[in-house]
């Protein structure tokens, strides 16, 4: 819980930070609304409940119902209990008392929810104005929602500010800390082996299948960027020759994990696969050693794009200068999705376009999560990939800009190939980054541990 | 899908079976609105997609966003697909095309969801009148939540029947045909083959766990009766001596499964343990046999509870006579909740308060799900249970009307307990029942497998 006392600290301080810049007052407070339970369609049946992640971050509650609040001027964190009904000890287990929530959470004060309204008056200090609440609104860029500002009885009598909370709260997660990397730290450990397994007992004939939204994909499946959901389920025969892309990653103490690998399932790479595999994985090598403070996301994604397509123009399956390609964006047609995006509390973390950032227009670089420079404690996944897709392939063959870059016979051959990705958790250091996923990434890594060998493998 | 063929026949039939016995015109659509994939709070991160279950039960559709109707006077069924965007195909995979779902899921036509208003208009035969649609919409007593009815554009173009579809509809997913009861069998044999997986595998000191919003409980948490929730995560480690509590059953196309067993974590019963548990496995026992068309719920519930309480009586856990403590209701401090629920599409499936059935207000009797009257085809789930809940007991043992039943000495021994629960899933038949469930359920079966034994025992 420390850790979500310091993250309460790091928002106080970048709020009283712009107060001190700016001629808004800096008293209020930041109310929060925690996650709420929630019933599929009108059944009893309630889904798992995962609290809300601007929530999670401030105040690390588990339990749906809650309400949380931060005292702008002294500081003090407040959480709100739901007052659960008598019954409750009996469906659902103990009702804990308010003084368990101020310890579990340390927090300065816990009240019940009904006790909301009242209680910010109370704490108010400067009685003779309306007391100001700073509530979590905006765009969330990777989904185009908005963010539910808090809603609790009585929020009629406080002057309400929509704007300044939650580009700074927003700022707060993009730079981790060095307790929040040691929890991502731990989910990739985690994942990582969990990845491990799964290459080593992968076998032709047994079916993808996965119970939650991992991506699961073998053979052609592996081009489809987001496989793995009710119209795509995950029910592929595992195939002899068929590639694997498996992405997935765990989540602890709320912080994720992203990773992906991709192998052949029956455990030998053909000299196609060989080909694709070590185009991603050397756009996967340059963008991490090129990674540091100040550099642009925006020039990674275009180095991995370079660096795949100069493979590919090697072995001949594109032909001509890689630079007009780029210029083209022929790159897109194998690479249509973004570089990478920040990982955190969400698996795709807020603060991708911070104010005053534009998304580019382009194929490819339009679908990046995020435009901005690297920082220091950005954590941000690194996932070149390479595709597939007649969706894409086909109006690009036939537009007289592109055409003459592809290689039609050579394509013809990698028409059921699916595709390649490789992602890699990256957590951007004061003079470079440092790797935090740990799974085989060299051909012979993988046919190694395929084979049985230990990981790391002895030298 | 043959079984969704024959559930729109089923309601079909109860449709114009109705028609013809009042004054209503039998024409007319019954249109379905299915499921729409939910992001989690602002984010893209998408909930693991479950069908709508009255949807499903009419069309067997996985995939989100569509619609269906049904024709009343053709019987003709018409599915309208959404129409995707392009580049789905980049992120999600193929857009099928029309034909597909007509062919997949056995319906007469197809359109696109934005074709709604129009389909419905041109099929419509009498023209002369207003199209009258037969709405989704009432009310589900297990949750108090109201059904969605459908909603699409141009809707306001016909006429609206909101009281005659839900009753109707919902009585025909009561009553299970045999293909439905060939799926719940299916569900059946695999949740209770993993039943006793976990059996044979639970060893003291592993923790409780479970991905999913299974109860898996043991030790003092087994008498917390929802147990497995985001304030009581099924995160306890295992102890000797310990009971567990497994509530868990898996699904398979659309129909669940719904089974508790309850063994001791060391594979050993106590002499209390064996006490409470032949309690209530005497409980299940006399149910199943009484179990048959005609026998009312209520009246299997007070059976369980009086067997349990002449069981604890024997013990001198109470103390008095057993029919007094029926009519004080204290067979409820020992089982708060209802016997059982009727198993389908969903856990709590719909329809036990059938129009004209009040619930009951007594404690005990006021939890059960249903107060029906057993019909064949009904399948239904019995389980009873016994737990020491100390919000129940201590305002029970202070009531001047109860207190007298309980013998507080021996009481104590049981204050860390937890609760045992057994449930089976029992279709109704024509003249009996048949439990559907294939655990081991005495307590030497139990001993025997948890030792190795393969289930069935060798006689």
């Amino acid at each position: 819980m420390d850790l979500h006392v310091s993250n309460r600290r790091k928002l106080l301080d970048s709020l009283r930070h712009h107060f001190a810049d700016s001629s808004r007052p800096s008293h209020g407070f930041v109310p929060l609304q925690g996650g709420e339970e929630q019933t599929r369609y009108c059944t009893d049946h309630i889904e798992l409940f995962r609290q809300e992640s601007y929530f999670a971050y401030l105040f690390g509650v588990h339990e749906p119902g809650f309400y949380g609040a931060i005292d702008i001027s002294t500081g003090k964190s407040i959480l709100f209990a739901p007052r659960l009904p008598a019954d409750y000890a009996v469906w659902l287990g103990e009702i804990k008392p308010l003084s368990y929530f101020k310890e579990s959470y340390m927090v300065d004060l816990v009240y019940y929810v009904d006790e909301l309204k009242g209680t910010l008056e109370n704490l108010f200090e400067e009685k003779e104005k309306n007391p100001l609440l700073f509530l979590l609104h905006g765009l969330n860029t990777d989904s185009n929602n908005y963010s539910k500002p808090a809603k609790f009885e009585g929020m009629e009598n406080f002057e309400i500010d929509l704007t300044t909370l939650r580009p700074i709260l927003t700022e707060c997660r993009v730079l981790k800390s060095e307790q929040e990397l040691a929890i991502i730290q731990y989910a990739n450990d985690v994942s990582s082996e969990a990845h491990i397994q799964v290459m080593r007992n992968a076998k032709v004939g047994m079916k993808e299948h996965c119970s939650y939204t991992c991506i699961c994909a073998t053979g052609h499946n592996s081009s489809v960027l987001h496989y793995g959901h009710a119209a795509a389920p995950n029910d592929k025969i595992l195939e002899d020759g068929d590639m694997a892309l498996m992405d997935m990653g765990a989540e602890y103490s709320f912080y994720g994990s992203d990773i992906t690998c991709s192998f052949p399932i029956n455990g030998k790479f053909t000299k196609d696969q060989t080909i694709i595999y070590n185009a991603v994985l050397q756009a996967r090598n340059n963008v991490i050693s090129s990674m540091r403070p100040g550099v642009s996301w925006v020039n990674m994604h275009k180095l991995a794009e370079k660096t795949i397509l100069e493979a590919l123009n090697k072995e001949g399956i594109v032909q001509g200068n890689v630079e007009e390609m780029m210029a083209e964006r022929v790159g897109a047609v194998f690479m249509p999705h973004g570089l990478g995006h920040l990982l955190g509390i969400d698996t795709h973390d807020p603060g991708g376009y911070a104010e005053g950032l534009e998304r580019p227009t382009e194929p490819g670089l339009r679908s990046l999560r995020t435009v901005r420079e690297l920082q220091k404690g950005m954590v941000i996944t690194v996932e070149p990939g390479c595709y597939f897709i007649e969706a894409l392939l086909k109006p690009a063959s036939e537009n007289p800009a592109t055409a003459k870059f592809f290689n039609h016979e050579k394509l013809e051959k990698f028409k059921k190939f699916g595709g390649v990705r490789i992602e890699s958790d990256v957590c951007v250091t004061a003079d470079g980054c440092r790797n935090m996923t740990n799974c085989p990434r060299e051909t012979w890594e993988i046919e190694a541990v395929m084979a049985g060998a230990p990981w790391p493998l002895k030298q």
